[in-house]
């Protein structure tokens, strides 16, 4: 069974119940997610087995994430208590035209004072087949970049594979450094990455006319990355979407099927859910257009369930890279 | 007021709210069903006299279950109570391409433990104009098949009209007969068959072109049978389905409009609402198109309505038979 | 910041959660809503100054209702208490073809007690920009009637714009008088009218070829009346509606855009809504063809909140004014 | 299986759950319940067969009205439908010192529209054993004070016992009789009569020294009436009751234990618990002391399910009066 | 009517429901509170006229918590919004010998930011009678200590009656400043204090024999304290608590009823029930025996309200005051 | 950190929320316990390792089931998946004279279909301080009992401490054996039994003048038990309870403090908490009378937690075995 590490924040997310809006929420759901446990849980689900190495502020609720981390079948044994807040985020879900929104309350979070060291890397990684990390992490503090360049390196020298989602959200970067400053020496030690066309420009100065151009030119730069991918959402409404995936594996493109999301119950977590699946695929099928469809197929089911983090399994997967879109009812 | 009675087991159904996962479920939602129960509580609803034969554990369950058919207007006097379990499924709500999931938890439910010579048919089908039953019954127990094969030669004996829905779940026989062993006996007295061409070969041998053919064929066999039907179900996916029906009633077939239903509430027991339907649509009218018409309406309804029955009102079926399927508010 | 007096009943809804039919509910949803009060709720949610004057049982539940309104910013100040009863309508929420029923319960309500001279309209109408009633309240009783009387001659006194919704409810009229007794009194204080043709043949015996001509002929026997508005509403089914609006300012028919609501979650007062962003629309900017969009994508936007009133913001209608209908997450 | 029938208004009970005040209410739970009615289902639950008589608005809730005293054993064959409203009455949940409040909203219910000739009186109480009625129903207008009059006729004509719960809301009375017009004609056809001394004096100016003094004097008014009953409730807070009562068979007074309730759920429908748990016990056992036990005991175990209605199980009550009060878990 | 003006910050109150540990929490109630906010929202409960100024994010959730206090009849328009968080507290409810648990997640509030200026207190104490504080506002930041001294010298000029609830929370005082430094000259500006003997002396040096001989000692410190005060809570159990109250008015201590809470809802907030009765008490009564009566039976009476604040009206505590501690049903 | 193995099986539990009566549950709160479980839950709470080794149906329920050890903290690594159904109870929550009631509904597991050799017991106790086992295993199959011998036979070679529960359900046995023919030889394999003065006689024919003196005779027939413990419970009612424990060390008999547990949230499990506790106790602390009285404490806290398991923490004991019983509210 294939072993993978992920490493960031979770939060606790705080949704009013339905399509209610946050004005009229006098009870809200409790989930815990974070992209890249996101990507554990999922994986976990798949039967894989997953550690998520993250930090949580040491009181109950701190507890009760680590917990439902557990409960989804990640190995939370390398997760570290102590002081700071426990992010949060709260999400309306919108419907048809009325778009879902977050307010975000993550600021000075437990897993924002992490320092290097706090881990051992060594042992963490040990055994591991798969390193995975987002550019959240490097966002939050000068020491979780630290952390995680530690991570990344440990990571290369043991030879295991290593994944960024290089998704970064311009607005959290407060510490006084940009994504240009840090992003790049992370990437360097990436195997795959997630991104598009504009963010390798925006972040590296690539101009390229496309996807696989954009990808080559990444290559030169970035020589250890082997593999690119990214998904294509087209939003017809909050409530319908279509969404397709490519990757580039150096010499070609593998493009997904596009999927039709007709009746969207949750899309939080959609791309971690992709990722979540082009990796099993990656890793128990040499197949890159498997993969890309597996991760894909995945990651429509994800709309379906209610959460950050996908919880279909395998077969609920396979069935539609199958072709079978039907829905219908399994006794 | 006409009169229908009906003979199965009522399960227990638990359901997980809204679309969450099994893992994700911290508390069930009751109701309870059974195919042939469902088409008495729908009959019910319709204003018809109903009475549901059954049989369920002598506890505050198994009268809760008898209460909940009483509930709706279903005559509970013939039901008897005594040992074994009450029998139980779980559903898992799909969406989209995501499928519904059901976990059965049925075996030696106290229905199963029914012996011949426990309900008095003379009594119970006495004035009654209809009878129905289901090819679940007989997969339950050699008893419980000796039961209904009393029940239906009461039935033809007193001139009750018989029909029975032949799908069978092949996975449900485990008491040592096969359906080709039980169901000829029990098809050859009714009056009206539910099943598909497939159905018939697997069961009877029959071998033929097309639906109609195969109907002719089966009255060759089976004389008594007058009319045949069937549901067409396009599954889209779990949120999406379109529906038909088609009745054959000896030279002719009739076919319903089809029916899109584009954002599925719950789908468990729309043939049974169908059938509930062209039962009503057959006692209360001289009129084949008619009947097939208000039986796929009603089945098409069924789809917005939470759990196993149909809770629909006569007017409301109507105005969908008449062609309004505006949904427009009613004041 | 402008002001709007609106005037009219409240009643308390009761629905059952979700799809459930009025005979499967244990409990029932409860929020308060009324035609004109909504239109007043929505204006608040715009960041308008509104005041909703009406009257109220004195108890707890009375005052409950006006304390809803002020929660949604609204002015309760003006709101009186006493004798009658809270009205009631109870709702059940259809799907697909199967209709959301409404059964109302609002007889000898508090409201419908009122009386000439209840209410200060010199001082209730200083200052405002607008005043909003409805056929509603005419058809409750003749001194709501005179009251409604009062409230308009006042607001021509003032100088402030009147708007009325013409909608009348046949079937509420039980006073011994007909809307054609007592509306075009009423509607002859109006600067704004929401009707469609067939209202103003069958209350003013006005025959017209069309919307505008109609609207043309109106304005000869109603001179006050400047604009007149209408929204138009294809019910695809009780879960897919299409809507657009009109509005004539005396010269030119203004058409908003046909906007899809594939999803619905909750369609009461999606006339209010567009009554709402129209009002703001002639209020905040001289433009009536940004009024009518405006109008328009803020009902669209109602059919995704639960409840009577729409709770969206100003920023969440501009963006659909602005075109973009994708519904894309907002962090 | 003794006949029970009992006559009187059911209303829809609307509560906020837990001890939320209105003003705190998102949602309120939805039982129905009657003075009489909860008599019948309280018998009913006793394994009696009962029947309810009632008139219901004839719209989806009346029916669900009646649906839920089937569900509950009672049969509804008699009930009518007509026009007129629901019976309402909101229930707000006190604990400690703060007292449970009832909002009623009951005038113009579709039982105060019943007019004498309604009820085939003759059919339905044949073969019964007992006819049960309450103050209430008379205060509610004149046709129901006159259909109440020729029940007790017919009942006193069939030799089927009557008891008639004389307490009288005062503030009910609105269409012009007082209590004192009507009731001693109702009082006369009594077997049984639960009322109190001061009842007594305040109805019928019987002055007394005792409860069995008054007794004695009110079988010299009334010749028929053969027992008495009462309870008496110390009220320690809104959560901790104690309750005892006794009974008079004309020659000696019977007192039950005294039964503290410590942890109130429910003390709504505590009196009617009572009185049917002592019909239970004088029906089933020729014992004044078994039956005013086994009331009373019924009435403590009332006060911990919620709802108007005593669901608990002789078995339930048999336990307590054979004087285990201990609640031990039972498997 | 008297006006009340209160300042302070409202939290977001996130608590699991009934008596579920924060590791069983799959959703959280949602209330808003805050001590001085309280008193506002239970005096506003009384019919008083009341505003409170605090400092919201300027979000949906920082609008809805000042709707809140809206819906209960605070006045809101003094509550500014801007950048920031919004102060949390999760709350586990305890029972018996478990004890209710907080954790407390209010640093980097919105109010924590506010500055002096920011508020015109002399257009928001105009025409006030009482101004009320506590010691978390000085507690939190510099700024807030330096608003909250402009707030209590506007009042002293301006003659508004001045209160303070001196229990501070030490392990609050996170920015370089005691509370030793800080309260002593907020207290001088108070002309009623709620505090102990235990305080007194730590926060003021005070030696002192007895609440009395405190008191005293106070008055030379601080001579414009005229009164003081404070409840003495015995807690038999999370469950059950005993609860009186004292008040010295310069020259005799009063003492309330001692109040046996046997089954309690909520205790949060219990001390502010008190303050807000014993306010409403001195303001409508010139009799320090009724008030503080008035205020220890409020208190008691918000044991049995769900959330921070008392909801409960002038004749629910007067019931109590005269002596009728029974919770008898109020219909 | 001391590591425990506990070995036996988990049902699902499903009962009305509150107090709702079966016969009014619309939807069921799951929690999954089973007495050995329940104390692995309760010593991972305390902080300790442990292991809980069953066997579950292998679908989406039995992995939830294994899922919700594991949020607790127990490891579920040695739990095998296989055939056979889940265990399930219904509880209906009593209060005071109302007892809880359960319906088992457990036959046919797939725990009762374990074989001996499934488990590799050498390792799974390999390292463990402590094993645990009750009679119920023993109770439902040979193969069962079979399994639970080779483990007990494991755990005295490997110097593991033993512990049984040997309370047994005499109604559970129904595959041809007697306890008494089972349970001698798994008792001689403990170290420490619970179980009172008529077990003792009942199952080994030990007769005895007190619990201390049974013990002695106990020691004389089964030589390796060191300890014996038993809880002693006064059931004032469904609500109230009163708890103490007693352990006999082979020379003395340590007595805990009586636990008045005055308001009861849920009493299920209490037994095992206890267990846990006195585990607990024992292997932190070399002090009988700390291991009876924390055992003691844990057990009365329980009673204050929803479901099976106790989720209290060792602070939350300590405070009470430190005599602090008031529940006051910790911040």
């Amino acid at each position: 069974m294939k072993k993978i590490v992920t490493f960031g924040e979770v939060m606790m997310r705080l949704a009013p119940p339905g399509f209610a809006k946050f004005t009229q929420a006098h009870s809200l759901n409790v989930v815990y997610g974070g992209t890249e446990a996101n990507v554990a849980v999922s994986l976990a689900c798949f039967g894989c087995q997953t550690a998520h190495v993250t930090r949580f502020p040491d009181h109950a609720l701190g507890r009760a994430a680590a917990a439902t981390l557990r409960y989804h079948g990640v190995d939370t044994s390398s997760i570290s208590f102590g002081d700071g807040r426990l992010g949060l985020y709260f999400l309306e879900t919108g419907a048809v035209s009325r778009a879902s929104q977050i307010i975000y309350d993550r600021y000075d979070s437990a897993f924002s004072l992490i320092r290097p060291g706090d881990f051992d890397w060594e042992t963490i990684l040990a055994g591991a087949d798969w390193f995975h990390w987002s550019g959240i992490t490097p966002a939050l503090s000068q020491q979780a970049a630290d952390c995680l360049q530690e991570a990344i390196e440990t990571a290369n020298r043991l030879g295991v594979m290593v994944s960024g989602d290089i998704y970064f959200r311009s607005n959290l970067w407060k510490y006084g450094k940009k994504p240009q400053d840090i992003l790049p020496a992370l990437t360097a030690g990436c195997d795959l990455v997630l991104g598009n066309q504009e963010n390798f420009e925006e972040l590296y100065g690539v101009k390229a006319d496309s996807f696989e151009d954009a990808c080559r030119k990444m290559q030169i730069q970035f020589p250890r990355i082997q593999y690119f991918t990214d998904t294509e959402r087209q939003s017809l409404s909050a409530s319908h979407n279509r969404l397709m995936a490519k990757f580039f594996d150096g010499s070609k493109t593998y493009s997904s099927d596009v999927y039709d999301i007709t009746h969207i119950v949750d899309r939080i977590g959609g791309g971690d859910a992709y990722l979540a699946g082009l990796i099993y695929g990656l890793l128990t099928k040499n197949d890159p257009q498997y993969a890309v469809e597996f991760g894909a197929a995945a990651s429509a089911l994800k709309h379906t369930v209610e959460g950050d983090a996908n919880l279909v399994s395998v077969q609920e997967v396979e069935a539609m890279v199958g072709g079978d879109k039907s829905g219908r009812l399994r006794r």
